[in-house]
């Protein structure tokens, strides 16, 4: 049986082109490791490199990449929208076949332990392999991003890193821990007021009284409000209850939704669930899925 | 690039354990050849068998199938409720992976000259394998059943097979065809009454000025109404349409939707396009599905 690990590390370079290839060559390196994607974003200016593998290779590759991203970030200069910690900002580990939740939380450690020892980067623990229920919450760890760390870490209890010195060089710190599969959903309305979006986000997402699983924000995007989320266990938490809920907000000011879409990779299951729901099937189970039986056959020859 | 077909012969023994198991056994001894299901009804006293394999393959094993089922079935001594021509009563080939519909209208015929010439059964090709207009359509091909093509078939001119005798032994005649992949779709009405079942069961068929590729049915089951579905072509008639439209009529009689349920194997795409239009997906593709992108990994070891 074989085991596969993805992991989604996020670096602070959205821009220069050169860079970006210099990380993603780096991950790519490692035998048996295959890049699945790479998306960047300028405004942003942060990339996300999507790859899988075994886990030993796959821990191997994210080393690599934060070594790679180190020497060529230096966070002193970087500015973008988005909340960062350094020059590599996140590292999950996601389990995906034959791998527990668990071997992910090992493999964030064990990559923790050498980040902060061989080339001396603070680290912090999140999500499920956090080491106290603060850092469960990358928002948390990430509050007064680089400058904020930078100035903090040494003197702030509670900024102790756990592994690596207590001080910030020009690659800041990284965040490694190890989640389920996340899906990045946007909803788009039918108007051009933000405030509505963010009314929206308020009611959906977990931080002020919504759905378990969801973070949420309300932005303008190409003049229309889109209520941009992360599904942090769309097992818990599905796509279709959190669509029904927007629809169900949005029509109490009047306004529909125009369109939504998936950002990066999405598990093939939570598309099925949607589907289930929908149609309301009573009685379906993945072994009724053409392809799933398929499977077998396709990897014996 | 390995080439797949599906092959799902239906078989006119649903009662006899002893016999379906025979048939099926005789499918999987051709090496390569994967049988991924059989279903047996006993009511309509028939059995459908799915299997998958390389074209070559599948059409050996198809060959089996057939020549076994004449065997062991007579169909002078055959009742059911299910319209049947012979021991093997239909023979679709459905392009699966690598494989285009003219690949498996070319099997069909291969297989259906061989079986005239070699076990002197009268074949009928139909669907997309059709050497006319009226034999698209299998309920043509069908029409009075086992004794009626006997009766009729060294007389009347539309009842000249493709391949084979004019006459009819105990195996009766076989169709043997092309298609896409169908899915055997039922919903579950809030009602007993099987009036708003055989209405609603006209509104969406094709065949009385509803949906193009939709065949149905309106029946009594387990003491609710259901309306009972092929859809012969998901692309072109996907299942949202089609229940959406089921909603709608069921509305005018004041009854609901109560569940639905999918018979046998469906395609992930017929899944995943219903969660596409639910959820309002306005640009997805297949690539941002995980398991698509990891299949070339997981083949490679």
């Amino acid at each position: 049986m074989r085991k596969i690990v993805e992991c989604v590390p996020n670096f602070s370079e959205g821009r220069r082109q050169e860079v970006i290839d210099q990380i993603a060559a780096a991950i790519a390196t490692v035998p048996g490791v295959r890049v699945l994607d790479v998306q960047s974003d300028a405004d942003h200016n942060r990339t996300v490199v999507t790859f899988v593998g075994e886990p030993a290779t796959v821990e191997e590759a994210a080393f690599r990449g934060i070594e790679k991203a180190a020497e060529l970030i230096d966070m002193n200069l970087h500015r973008g929208e988005h909340p960062r910690l350094g020059a590599t900002d996140v590292v999950p580990f996601v389990p995906i076949e034959n791998v527990t939740m668990e071997d992910c939380v090992a493999l964030a450690r064990r990559l923790g332990e050498r980040v902060g020892r061989e080339l001396e980067i603070p680290v912090y623990l999140y999500e499920r392999a956090a080491t106290c229920p603060e850092r469960q919450n990358l928002a948390n760890v990430r509050r007064g991003e680089y400058e904020g760390i930078k100035a903090e870490i040494a003197t702030r209890p509670e900024r102790e890193p756990d592994f690596g010195p207590r001080r910030v060089g020009k690659a800041g710190a990284i965040a490694i821990g190890a989640r389920p599969p996340l899906i990045a959903f946007n909803v788009y309305l039918g108007t051009a007021d933000v405030e509505v979006a963010q009314a929206i986000a308020r009611a959906v997402r977990h931080s002020s009284g919504g759905l378990r699983y969801v973070k949420a924000l309300g932005l303008l995007v190409k003049g229309r409000a889109q209520v941009s989320m992360n599904l942090t266990d769309y097992r818990q938490t599905p796509v279709h209850r959190v669509i029904e809920m927007i629809r169900r907000e949005a029509e109490r000011y009047g306004v529909s939704v125009v369109e939504s879409e998936l950002i990066g990779l999405t598990p093939n299951e939570a598309l099925v669930e949607a589907a289930e729901f929908y149609l309301q099937l009573g009685s379906f189970s993945p072994d009724q899925i053409l392809e799933n039986r398929l499977a077998d056959f396709m990897q014996q020859g």
